[in-house]
């Protein structure tokens, strides 16, 4: 699933370099060394949210709408990767049990959701820090982004 | 993955409870409502991390060995989940790239990565804050996490 977001992320960072040419998903799969069809699915995704606009046509493709530091990059991940609806399938017990010594068995999953939701929280803080343009920045320069996080915060 | 790290808490959770009596593996599975096979395999873990230890035999089971409040969530998560060691499945581009316009495609999967090592980075040392004990104190109020978090940090 990360994969999603790193289409989305690398789709903005090309047509911003090829501004203001037309950009197809194809020439998009070359630079990404992936497939067109899956790209397509995020191209529409990023669409809709404004960040880019399609043109149809034999010479058409996309442009990016949005300024690189405009583009939260935590942004870009909940949209690509949303948050875990449920963590039934990661917790224990079972919230039915009776009798002697089922306490745990009983709270135990809702105290590990609350401290996985929380920990989610935490993660996608960390993507909201940034934008696109910061993420560009390092490519230029890698390591950039180890010392921004480096710093006290 | 997050099953294991669910299993190991609730195994010292259960143990502890149920101080000093050994505890079998399906008295455990029992109490998780999931299978004693994969338990056994967190078992195996938690013993050689000497944070439990086993008695064999036909009345035999698994004791705890350490306080709760000594145990640390975030390294019992680490040794339970331990981290990616190639994002190379969910980044884009090709390092090997030649050509104009492929300073992207050679650079991106590196600032990717960078990114999501530190993002992991964060994540864990959010489990890190915390002991068992404080899991045990959230299943007897749960919300208790909640406002932990809640505070400045």
């Amino acid at each position: 699933m990360r994969l999603d977001f790193s289409v989305a992320v690398h789709s903005l960072l090309y047509l911003e370099q090829k501004q203001p040419r037309l950009v197809s998903s194809r020439e998009l799969a070359v630079s990404m060394a992936t497939n067109p069809v899956m790209i397509r699915n995020i191209l529409s995704v990023l669409h809709k949210q404004h960040f880019i606009h399609g043109v149809v046509g034999k010479n058409g493709g996309y442009q990016l709408d949005q300024q690189l530091d405009q583009i939260n990059v935590g942004a870009l991940y909940d949209l690509t990767i949303p948050p875990t609806i449920s963590y039934a399938r990661f917790t224990t017990g079972n919230t039915a049990a009776v009798g002697d010594g089922s306490e745990i068995s009983r709270n135990i999953a809702e105290t590990l959701t609350d401290l996985f939701t929380l920990a989610d929280q935490e993660y996608r803080a960390f993507y909201h820090q940034f934008t696109i343009a910061d993420l560009k920045q390092d490519m230029r320069q890698h390591g950039y982004f180890k010392s921004l996080s480096a710093k006290p915060h």
